[in-house]
Formats: structure tokens, C-alpha cells, sequence
């Protein structure tokens, strides 16, 4: 049966609460800590950064999803990314795990941390410990509640970023959201930047880990804003089973429809966040298709995104194909470069811009138009297989060098 | 003995004569076409750019340097890449070097040919054919003759680049000297941007490829500007034996103070191509030091100097190390974060700024002054072994992205 989209993040799955509070961690006058509370145990699974340089709250939450029986509450601060900070760094998250465990009544084991921001810093625990009891007393199952929590992980983004789905099982309601924030040090690999996704469906944690695993692959792997993968990326699945179906055991029908709109939520919130790029301006997409393999498509489409010189142009409206196609014979996939197509695609249309070696016959004017537009997507046709993937990027702006050069200040 | 550094480039050694001139290819109203070219047959060799997507100007001379008996002359244009232009791109290489032996008087095999700019236009033959008619009129063995085909290679450069040195061999004087242009899609790949060396030495051709092609690894293959490996990367070594040494055949002494020659220019070419990046204000170098292999060195160096967002934190003269050890931790090099040490070194000093896997106690505004220098270099100590390489690049700039906005237009 079909998945529908619906309104909210966290918190619009059964069972799960969320809040948002302005705890003065390094801002000063913004929401800047974040809660994601369930009524009941939830499974966990998780996939973080591949950095060999981890944040503590990395180490503590990949030590949790290996070994905890469940979890049950997410603390999340940005301004400070709490990465490269030595052993305090780590006696920090412990005292937030265990500063929230008492306040919300649940084993220290069953709470997570993440933090974001400027690397290198210490946070100051008593902020946290603050607004740990803050978070604690407002904290409820409403949207609003989930989109404050969505708000208070935000730091160069411009917007905060939800997303929900709703499907039947065993004659249940399943409900899957998430969350998730940028906007800079975004080149997620075998992780992301952070991202919390909620889901009231009962399932296995073998099976939330491999699906969750998998789904990584062509959504959060698939973006990049600048290159850079964080110390900090880390996606949490928390199932708590409140739906009310039969428990997900194997990899029958049921299985693959959660995978569906757990994909529909990953991919989601990686293109808004892609969208949402530091300084971006439109969100760019690069779709390989008929590739020789998967993977073949995969880093033939992200070498695109990833170009500063091709990101440069779109944020020019500037039609520099060249760029494009320089990127692909870079990426170290082989292949004919007389043989392969290029095209420009658009709310405004589809052109063709290369083929057999040289310029296609394409107007210019027209290519700007749709270069234009707030997503602008480039196709290739490798001609050489059956097998396809996506990208997303962003644009290389003035404001992306000007939101770096002086990001600590 | 000695290797002395000396004024000029290209025509800096015995029997090189060069020149610049205005043939309007793309530009209007500046030199746009250059002409490297010897009295007497050279030992010929070269690297090229190893992006699929080749220019029909590398197909042209890799053909060459692989059958042509010797080289006798380099014809350049600048504006238009000749890249991604079917075969009406290679018929444009085959005319340019029908014409040029024509007026010098040499075998076409003999003719070398270089392109940059614009990836997908192609060259009006006409203008290449008149240019070639004035560069073969003005050309000479003056330093300033020298320099005008350096300028005229230039696209997005703000300044030529030459370096010459000399030294004696069986009583004597041999001279080394080159010009090369940078200075967008610069991420040199087993090949680098356009690069001449020139050099009166008598070498086997067989040494002569192998001292390239080993320097090439730690000069030009170790800086980049933007990721970007491009389509018409070309560096190529002309020696026509007229210093008079007895040849060199063998891997004796002589052979050694070639290789340290060439390592001079290639370097001294390299730094000069990072640090007039486009819209560079500074040349951003990594050293890393105390690494376990070789390779190792040289891919953390790299990762470094490739940052995006490290780039945007020079630019902004902001020690925000924390990105340095992100890059390192992304880099795919294993290592421990607790008991690597950075530095940051220039004129004014040099200061520790992380230690014991935290922040080591140095102050922001020293760090600040030496980060506002037009050389800036981090030191990175791995504690690991006995190995160290140096990469080379510069910061991100507003007048980067401006510069490839609308660079085709």
C-alpha cells in the first residue's frame, strides 16, 4: 500500500516527545539545545562518521548503539561540536547522559548526545546541565514541539528541516520521522551530519541497523556541500514499537515498505540539506544514468556535485558544461568521452548540451533559463549499462567563503 | 657544487630563443599565443593530465614525446582549451604544427602544441595560423622574449611565472630554466598545468622522462587550487644537449644534479602556480612531518591543503585548527588524534597549537599574525615514522567564486 507524506519530524510518530531551549552554550539568543524523548524503549541504530579524528558524543552514542539494550532520549547541543577536546570531552557527555537520566526517569545508558559546532572548544557542562531541566519540563508530543527541536540544532543553516511519512501495517498506522541539520562540513561518508530519525513501527535491531545502513548509501552519502566530512556525523533510528504491529522479524513485505519510507525521510532531509548548503543558492542534483555499476554511477555523480569550479558556474546561470565533463573524466571511472550525453533538465525543460564529443546544438539563452531556477539538475547517459545513481549539492557562493572565513567569531 | 639561481626562464639556457604575441583567439587586446623554440633538435619529454577527458593538444603531444625522434618547438594559445572538440579539435593540433615547422623550417613531428581556457569552443584556425606567422618573425634568446611567452600562456593569472638556475658539469655551464600559468582547475594529476621546461643539457631521453616523471610527484602533483584535475594539464622538458657536457647516459653524479636542478624550477614553478591560485591572497603550505610511509606524507599534505573550509579560515586569517585535524581525520590515512602535534609557522614566528589530543595554550592573536601572512604553513607532526612531504595551495576567496562565476563570459 502507499506511503503518504505528512506534516512534522520527530515527533509525529506514536509515543515520541521533543523540545527545544535556549541553554547559552555559545549562542546567545537562540534556541541551541535540542531533546527527542520516547514513552517507551526504542530500538537503536546508528551510523557515524568515517573521520578518524570522532567527536566524544560520536564515541559515546556508537558505544550505545553496540551495547545498550535500548535508548529512549536523544541530548542534542550546537555551537560547540565538543570534538577534539580530550578526555573532558568525553567526561561531558557522561554527565549529560547522566544529568538526563534522572530528570527523565530512564537508565543513564538509554540516553544519546550529539553536539555541533566550531571544533575544539569545551562546553561549558553546567550550560547543559541547565537546560537538561529545561528541556525536561516543556518537552511534549506536539509539532511545534519537534520543529523547536529541529530549530535548536541548527547553526549556518537558514532553515530547519522535518520530515514524516505514514503507512499501514497489519491494519496499523506506521509513522517514520526525522530530523536533521548542515549546512557546512557536509560530505557525509558512511554517516551524516546530524540527523535523528523517529518511527513507532516494532522491528528487529538487526533489521533497523541493515536498513538503516543501506539507506545511507544513495541518500546522506550522496550530498556534499563543501568536501569536508565532519568529526561530528551521526544518523540515530529510534523504533519504539508504539504502532502496535506484529514485530519486523525478517525481510518480508513489511520490511521492504519500511525501507521505502525510511528512504523517502533519508532523502528528504539529505536534499534539504544539500539545499541548504552554506551560502547556497540553489540546490544542484547530478543524476548518472546507465552506468556500468552502481557504484561507478555513485562517484561519477558525486565527482560532479563535489567540483568547485562546476559549482561556481551554477551559481554563475553559466551553462560551462566543460567544467561538468572534466569532473567526470577526473573521477577515475573510465569511459568514452565521445560517447556519453550530457543534459541540463528543469521545471522549464530538458536540453541537450553534449554528445558525440562535442557541443550539442543548444541555445544558450535557454540553458541560463534553466540553470536559473532554485534546483537545477544535470543528467549524464554513460551509455555503457543499466545502472544509475544521485547526487546532491549545492552552488559555491559568496556567502559560503564568507560564512568560513570568520565562522568562529 | 652549487646550484645558483639566475634571472629568466625559458630562454635562460644555451640556444632557447621564445616569444609572445597578440593573435586574438578569444582575448582582444593582450598576448595570447607563445612560441618556446631551439636552434638545435632536443631530448623531448613529458607528463600529462590523467583526467579520461583529454585535450586534443595532450593527445597531440603525448604522441610525440612517445615517437617523435626529438622536439624542436612549442606553439601555445591561451583563451580557448581546445578541450571536448571532436575531431575538428585534433585536425586545429595537426594544422598549428603544419604551419609552424612551414615558417621555422623544422620536421611537423618536431612541433609541440598547448592549449588553455575555455573547455568546448573551438580555436578559429585562421588566428592561430597568423599568430604563428608573427611569433616565428619576433622570436629571440632575450630574457624579455622570454617573459612575454610567459605572459602570454597566463588566462586567470595575475602574474608570470619563471625560474631558471645553473650549474657546472665536466667544466661546463648547464642552465635550467621553465615558465608555467596556473591558475583555476589546478588539482595536477601524474601531469600538471601548462608547464616548459627548457634546459641546454646533453641527458639520454630516457633519464630525462624518468627525472620528470619522479619530480613531478613532489612539486606539481602536490599543490592544488580547487580539486579540480583539468583536462589540459601538460608539463614538458625540452634539452638540446648545447652546454656541451658529455652526454649523460647512467645514474652517475651528474645525473643527480640534474634532478636537483629540475627539482628547483619544478618547485619554485609549483609554489608560484598555488600561490597566485584564483583569487588567492596567500600561499597556503602544509608540511607533514614524522609520517610512516612516503605516500602517507603526501596524502595528508594534500588533504590539508584541499579544504574548502580550511582554505576559507586562511582567508579569513582565523586559526581554526580544528578543521586542519577534520581533514587529516578524512584523509583515509590511520592515525591517533591524541598524539599528533600542528603548528603554524611564517616570518613571525612559529607557535604549537594543538597537543594531547586538545587545544594547546598558545595565543589567537599571535596565531592571527602569522595567519595574515602572504606565506602561511601549517606543520603537521605525526610521531610515527620517518617520512615528510609538503603540499601547496591558498585560500578561498570571495574573488575566487566571482572569478568562476561567469568566467566564460
Amino acid at each position: 500500500m502507499s506511503i503518504e507524506r505528512i506534516c512534522g519530524g520527530v515527533t509525529a510518530a506514536k509515543g515520541f516527545e521533543a523540545a527545544g531551549a535556549v541553554a547559552g552554550v555559545k549562542y546567545k539568543d537562540r534556541k541551541d539545545m535540542a531533546l527527542v524523548y520516547s514513552q517507551a524503549p526504542c530500538r537503536l541504530a546508528g551510523v557515524f562518521t568515517s573521520n578518524v579524528v570522532k567527536a566524544a558524543p560520536v564515541l559515546w552514542d556508537r558505544n550505545a548503539v553496540e551495547h545498550s539494550a535500548y535508548g529512549q532520549a536523544v541530548v542534542v547541543n550546537s555551537g560547540i561540536a565538543n570534538a577534539c577536546t580530550g578526555t573532558a570531552g568525553y567526561e561531558c557527555c557522561k554527565r549529560t547522559a547522566e544529568h538526563a537520566a534522572k530528570e527523565l526517569g530512564i537508565p543513564m545508558e538509554a540516553v544519546l548526545v550529539a553536539s555541533t559546532g566550531v571544533i575544539g572548544m569545551q562546553i561549558p557542562v553546567e550550560k547543559i546541565i541547565a537546560g537538561i531541566e529545561e528541556l525536561a519540563k516543556v518537552k511534549s508530543g506536539d509539532i511545534e514541539a519537534g520543529t523547536a527541536a529541529a530549530e535548536a540544532i541548527m547553526t549556518t543553516d537558514t532553515v530547519s528541516k522535518e520530515a514524516a511519512v505514514q503507512f499501514e501495517i497489519d491494519g496499523k498506522t506506521v509513522t517514520v520521522g526525522g530530523m536533521c541539520k548542515g549546512s557546512g562540513m557536509i560530505h557525509p561518508n558512511m554517516g551524516t551530519m546530524l540527523g535523528f530519525v523517529t518511527t513507532d513501527i516494532a522491528i528487529s535491531k538487526e533489521l533497523l541497523q541493515e536498513a538503516l545502513r543501506a539507506d545511507v548509501q544513495d541518500t546522506f552519502n550522496m550530498i556534499s556541500v563543501d568536501g569536508d566530512t565532519s568529526t561530528n556525523d551521526t544518523l540515530l533510528v529510534l523504533a519504539n514499537g508504539m504502532a502496535g504491529n506484529e514485530e519486523i522479524v525478517s525481510k518480508d513485505d513489511r520490511y521492504y515498505q519500511f525501507v521505502e519510507a525510511l528512504h523517502i525521510i533519508d532523502e528528504t532531509l539529505a536534499k534539504k540539506m544539500a539545499g541548504d548548503g552554506e551560502g547556497a543558492t540553489a540546490l544542484f542534483e547530478t543524476k548518472v544514468i546507465h552506468a556500468r555499476t552502481k557504484e561507478e554511477a555513485r562517484i561519477l555523480s558525486k565527482s560532479v556535485i563535489c567540483s568547485n569550479l562546476t559549482k561556481a558556474a551554477i551559481f554563475g546561470h553559466d551553462a560551462n558544461w566543460g567544467r561538468i565533463l572534466c569532473a567526470l573524466g577526473y573521477s577515475g571511472v573510465t569511459f568514452d568521452p565521445e560517447k556519453i550525453e550530457l543534459f541540463f533538465e528543469g521545471e522549464n525543460g530538458r536540453i541537450q548540451i553534449y554528445k558525440d564529443g562535442a557541443a550539442a546544438d543548444y541555445s544558450e539563452e535557454e540553458a541560463t533559463k534553466i540553470l536559473s531556477e532554485p534546483e537545477v539538475r544535470v543528467v549524464v547517459d554513460m551509455k555503457m549499462g543499466d545502472f544509475e545513481a544521485c547526487a546532491w549539492g549545492c552552488d559555491l557562493t559568496f556567502d559560503y567563503v564568507k560564512i568560513n572565513a570568520d565562522y568562529r567569531s
